[in-house]
């Protein structure tokens, strides 16, 4: 009998959900990774939780027709909003970066003071306080918006005096708590991982989610259920055209990516529509 | 006969385009604004030409549906891309934001050495570029992508001085030319005009097309045609959900709007197919 080769299905709204992408190929190098990229229309982090869940549920409806064996929400503003919607829509198991993001937190604080960064949306939805509270009733969150770091990340200004400087600003009110452990709460946050230690200094613990995130994927994948086997082949697919998406995927990804597959906005709704 | 009412149809990605409503206001307080502010699927300046020219045209369906007199595209992104597609679809005038703005310029630079400021879609079009030397073959454009404009504008970090260092970052090229106006070519980048006037300098001539793009429409409307009358309502759709569009665009037009209509990123497109 062949073996069916069936994708472990990501989406984030644009590249940063590459950064939880990477890691996937790393710890689970025998899986194929069906990667889509809302480009069209990102970002997700300043907009409203009705539209960040439309466009999540379009996606995945997209990823479903791709036969993914499960859906990996690589991007914190759907995962604050969407994740029961999808998993009460979904026959394949739907993971989000939220809830192993904040379980690796829990664990890292000794203090039991957590900070958490990450865009408007995430912050707005309070959906690392929740899933920290579920953990330990008893840890304290402090929570900061910091939208301008996404535009930094993209522009690639990792190492300038500008960007610690908006760091500085922002994690002002973490800092004073203080925190002993701050989740990077965005997908893009990691490309400023240095910028950000070079201002929380070394004793404050910084949460990736992605390691996390891989972790609790690799719990729930089923090895019988069919993988990628010795060679698998990646896909990328974004809504917008991809010219510069492969010179950013390589900052995010650390590797080459193959071609690139575009399908439009309008042909993303239509999966939606027609399921 | 009863004056038939049809409103003035301007649309944005967002809600950097109110600069230019602003001005509409103030020079034609007879006329009725529609304002469409495409706040699902903001920012334009970062996506693909194609992207950008499908967007416009949803946009423009859904003005047309609600019989607008004439549609300006108060988007320097949409306007550099979109503007003789959206001519040879629409049988009303369509106006954008490049052309009045590149006549401006030339009326007001000395040397002839002329600078354009905006967004990565913007400059990569070559649009001002194009009109300017138009106008005037011995003209000389030095044109800078500056993306992290936009965010710092809607952060409203106006007065900072991490702000002034980032425009210091970007204006660098222009100002070693040197050159002695520059063009602010993004809607968005008159909220940061005494930023931007701090590092070029008193001497630099800087042009917001806003006054521009409006005279240009004042000149193409036949009062005969109807218009508000004395007390015109103004009315503002969005097609994100507008909890915060409230907010920001009174920082943007400086006074406060009526209740705001929302029509989703699925209607958008809905209008256009329709057409």
């Amino acid at each position: 009998m062949a073996l069916e080769r069936r994708p472990i299905g990501v989406f984030d709204s644009g590249i940063g959900g590459l950064t939880v992408v990477r890691e996937i190929l790393r710890e689970l190098p025998n899986e194929e990774v069906l990667f889509f990229g809302d480009t069209a229309r990102l970002p997700y982090g300043p907009k409203s939780k009705e539209t960040v869940l439309l466009f999540s549920m379009q996606n995945t409806s997209f990823l479903l027709s791709r036969n993914v064996r499960c859906v990996v929400v690589a991007c914190n503003t759907a995962s604050s909003v969407a994740i029961p919607a999808l998993r009460a829509e979904c026959d394949v198991p739907v993971i989000g970066v939220i809830e192993p993001g904040a379980a690796a937190a829990a664990e890292a604080t000794k203090s039991g003071s957590i900070g958490v960064i990450g865009t408007r949306g995430t912050v707005a939805s309070g959906a690392y306080e929740n899933a920290l509270r579920a953990i330990d009733r008893s840890i304290r969150v402090t929570a900061a918006a910091c939208p301008l770091l996404v535009p930094l990340a993209e522009e690639g200004w990792v190492d300038r005096q500008v960007t610690r400087d908006v760091i500085r600003e922002y994690l002002g009110p973490l800092l004073a708590k203080p925190v002993d452990t701050i989740i990077l709460g965005c997908t893009h946050f990691p490309v400023l991982k240095d910028a950000i230690r070079a201002v929380a200094g070394p004793e404050v613990a910084l949460v990736d989610n992605a390691a996390a995130t891989t972790a609790a994927l690799r719990s729930i994948l089923s090895p019988a259920a069919g993988c990628g086997g010795d060679s698998p082949v990646h896909h990328f697919v974004v809504s917008d055209v991809p010219h510069r998406f492969q010179e950013e995927a390589e900052l995010f990804l650390g590797r080459p990516i193959g071609e690139v597959e575009r399908i439009s906005p309008e042909q993303v709704e239509e999966y939606y529509r027609s399921q």
